[in-house]
C-alpha cells in the first residue's frame, strides 16, 4: 500500500493544508524494520479480525446505545463504519461515505491524530447488543425474530456488582493496537460517524506490558495466558444459528476491579494456592516448566490436592466444565484511584486502585460456555476474594466479511 | 547487568518458587536489539531523571498525601524510596529498604507484574508539595523555614474547573516508561512502601503515540512539541534559592480536558487559527516548515496578524512572555466518557470524552514562567474554548542524587 494517512489527508485537500504528512513509509511493513506497529492486519475474511488475531499491546473498547428510530438509518451507520473500518485497519485516514443515506453533511474531516501514525496492526471487532432485537419491549428495527437462541441475556452471577454506566449496550467496537492513540483514534472516528444513530455508552481503555516473548502478566503478577483455546473452529466461531453469525462469535466482556492492595499483602505461597501455578515460573504447581500440564488429580502425603479443589486454574479448566473452553482477550486497565472502604478484616479504609482486568472472551455459545462456567467460578474460585465485577456485556459479533458488503449484512436480509 | 527482576526475585527466595525468570537479556542494551524499551536512564546524577530525559511513551502520574506525624517517618520513606527508585529504574524488583527506622515488617515482595519486563527507560521524579512545609498551618516536620520563595501557591487562573480529588498532594512522583504496566508496577511498588506515611490522593495515567522521528501529535490532532526549551541552565534548573533546591525544578502539573467532541465539529482552517499552526505539516501559518520561526510580525493584506493575536502559538511564545520558557513534558489522557450538557451553542447534551492533555512543565521559577504565562492565556489563548483546567498541582522537585544519598536530603540537613 501507498497511501497512508497524511498521504490522504492531503489528497483530499485539508483545507488549505497542502504539505503532505512525511514519514510516510512507516506504514508500509518493511523486512528492514520488522516492528509489530508498523503492520496492519487484514480487514476482509471468513471471520472478523481481532478475535484470532494475535494480542496487540493496547485496546479501546467501546459500547453504544443505538438512538436510531430507523432501520435504514442503522444499516445506513453499519456502512458508514465498514468503509471506515477498512481505511483505518489500513493505516488510512477515515473518509466521507460518499453516497448512500447516511448524512454525509455531518461528517468533517479526520481529526488527525493518527496522521503521521502507522496501523499499529488496528483491528476493530464488531458486535450486536440485545437492544438491536428488542430494547424495553419494542422491536425497532425488526429484527427480533433474527436474534439467535444461542444469545440469550447474561444472568446476574454471584458477587456481581455491576455499575449501570459500565454495563450493557446495542453495539459493541473493540479496537485492538500496538499503539493506544490509534485504537483511541479508531472509536473517536467512529464515534462521530455514528452522530445521531448511536452513541457511546461506556469504555474502556486497557494495556498489556510490551512484547517480550514471555506469556505477559497481569496486574497481580502472574502469566496470564498460558491455556490457550484449542480447537478455534469448535469453540470460538459460532456453527448453529442463524446464517448473519455463521463465523462469528459470542464476545463477553467484564470489568473486573482487582483488590490489588488486598492481593499484595498476601504472601506469595497463598497467592499460589489461589491460581493453582508458581508465581515466577507459571508452571502448574506441582510442576516444573509453564507448560507442563495440570496435575489435577495429584494429591498430597495427606491426601489433599497439590493444585486446590477452588484453585483458579482448576474451577476455570475445561476437564472440569464438561469440556468447555473460550478464547480469552483481556487487557490490563487502570482506571485511577479511588476511596474504598474494605469489607474485609482488618477494615483498611483509604485510597485504592481502581484497576484490574477487563477481560474478554469469545465462544461458540455462550450457553455451554462463559455462563456455566463463571456461574460456578463466581461460587467458588479463590480468586473471588479479590476481584469484582463492576461491567461488561455480552455482543453477538457476526462472521467477517467481503469487500463490497457492510458488517452484519446478512443480519439484515 | 547481569541481575533481572526475574533473577533477584528468585535468588530472594519467593516462597518456594525456585525457578528464574526467562528472557533476562532482555533488560540489557543490546547492540543487536536496539529497541529504547531495552534500556535503561541513569537515576543518579546532578539533576533527576525524567525531566530533560527524552519523553517516554508512557506516564503514570501520583500525588501524595502524607499522613505521617514525625519527621523520622518522612525520612525513613524517603530512603526507602530512594532504594525502591534506584532498583526500579535499573530493572529490577522493588526489595526490602533494610536497615533504618522503617518498619520493614510491612514490605512483601515485589507484586511481580513487571518479573519478565526490561527497564522500559523508567523514570521517577519526585517532588514536594505545599504541604511538606505547612499543612492546615501546622509545620509539621519542622520544614516551614525551608519553603523556597520561588514556591508560591498556584493561584486560581480563569476558567478553572478543579476537582479537590484531583488537585494538591504533599508529594508527587511522575514515572515515565516505555511500558505502562512499568509505569503502574512503579508507582504501586512505591505506594506500598508509603503504608502508614503517605497515601495516594490523585493519580494519573497518560500516553503518547508511537515513536516515529515525527514530532507526536495530541488529541487535538497537532503537532505537539516542536518548540522546545533554549537553555535549560538558566530555564529549567533552579539556580537561586535554598541549596536542597539546586540542580532542581519547579512542576507544575494541570489535567486539561478538551472538548473532543466539539473540536471535531471546527473547520481546520479554524483549528489552525486556533493553534496558530498548519495541521499537517505543523508549520506555523504564513510558512512552509514545522521548524520554521514564527512570523510573528508579519501581516496580511488587510494589517491582520498572520498568526492572530489570540493563537496558542502567539500568546505562549517567549518573545510576548518577557522571555519566559518552560520545559513542556506532557502526555494525552483517556478517562473514558461521561454525560456532559455543553455550556456553548447548539447546546448539545450526551456522552463526551474525559480525555485530553496531562500537561506537565518543568521551570527553574514559575512566578516568572508558568504563573505569568497561564495567567495571561487563561484570559486571551482561544484553545480555552475547548480546554477545561480540572486537576493538578504544584511541586518542588529537588536536585538529583548521588548513591548513598536519599531523594531530598538536603531538605532535612
Amino acid at each position: 500500500m501507498s497511501l497512508t494517512r497524511g498521504r490522504l489527508l492531503g489528497a483530499a485537500g485539508a483545507l488549505g493544508t497542502a504539505a503532505l504528512a512525511r514519514g510516510a513509509a512507516a506504514a508500509v511493513p518493511s523486512a528492514t524494520s520488522p516492528s509489530a506497529s508498523n503492520l496492519s492486519e487484514p480487514f476482509y475474511g471468513r471471520h472478523q479480525a481481532g478475535i484470532l488475531t494475535p494480542q496487540q499491546s493496547h485496546t479501546y473498547f467501546a459500547a453504544f446505545d443505538l438512538t436510531a428510530a430507523k432501520r435504514s438509518d442503522l444499516i445506513a451507520m453499519l456502512q458508514t463504519w465498514t468503509d471506515a473500518a477498512a481505511r483505518l485497519t489500513a493505516g488510512l485516514p477515515v473518509q466521507p461515505a460518499g453516497g448512500g443515506s447516511y448524512d454525509a453533511k455531518k461528517i468533517v474531516l479526520d481529526s488527525g491524530e493518527a496522521t503521521d501514525l502507522p496501523a499499529a496492526r488496528l483491528t476493530l471487532t464488531f458486535g450486536f447488543g440485545p437492544g438491536v432485537f428488542v430494547k424495553d419491549g419494542t422491536d425497532r428495527y425488526g429484527l427480533a425474530a433474527k436474534r439467535p437462541a444461542a444469545f440469550v441475556d447474561l444472568p446476574r452471577f454471584n458477587g456481581d456488582q455491576m455499575i449501570e454506566g459500565k454495563t450493557g449496550g446495542d453495539l459493541s467496537v473493540q479496537a485492538c493496537a500496538d499503539d493506544p492513540q490509534v485504537a483511541f483514534h479508531a472509536i473517536r472516528q467512529l464515534a462521530r460517524l455514528a452522530d445521531g444513530v448511536a452513541q457511546l455508552r461506556w469504555v474502556q481503555a486497557g494495556f498489556r506490558s510490551a512484547e517480550t516473548g514471555e506469556t505477559p502478566r497481569n496486574l497481580m503478577g502472574f502469566k496470564d495466558g498460558t491455556q490457550t483455546v484449542s480447537n478455534p473452529d469448535h469453540f470460538v466461531w459460532a456453527a448453529d444459528g442463524p446464517r448473519w453469525m455463521r463465523g462469528g462469535s459470542y464476545l463477553v466482556a467484564r470489568r473486573i476491579r482487582i483488590a490489588l492492595e488486598h492481593w499484595d499483602r498476601m504472601n506469595v505461597a497463598f497467592q499460589e494456592q489461589t491460581i493453582g501455578r508458581q508465581k515466577v515460573s507459571g508452571a502448574p504447581l506441582g510442576m516444573t516448566h509453564e507448560f507442563d500440564q495440570l496435575p489435577l488429580a495429584a494429591t498430597d502425603k495427606d491426601g489433599n490436592s497439590i493444585i486446590p479443589d477452588t484453585a483458579h486454574v482448576r474451577v476455570a479448566n475445561a476437564s472440569t466444565n464438561d469440556g468447555a473452553q473460550i478464547l480469552r482477550r483481556g487487557y490490563s486497565y487502570n482506571d485511577g484511584v479511588s476511596f474504598v472502604a474494605e469489607r474485609w478484616p482488618p477494615w483498611r479504609q483509604g485510597m485504592e486502585y481502581d484497576a484490574g482486568l477487563l477481560f474478554v472472551c469469545y465462544q461458540s455459545d455462550p450457553r455451554t460456555a462463559f455462563i456455566p462456567m463463571f456461574d460456578k467460578m463466581s461460587k467458588i474460585d479463590m480468586l473471588n476474594q479479590f476481584a469484582t465485577h463492576t461491567g461488561g456485556g455480552m455482543f453477538a459479533c457476526p462472521g467477517g466479511i467481503s469487500q463490497g458488503e457492510y458488517v452484519g449484512q446478512d443480519l439484515f436480509a
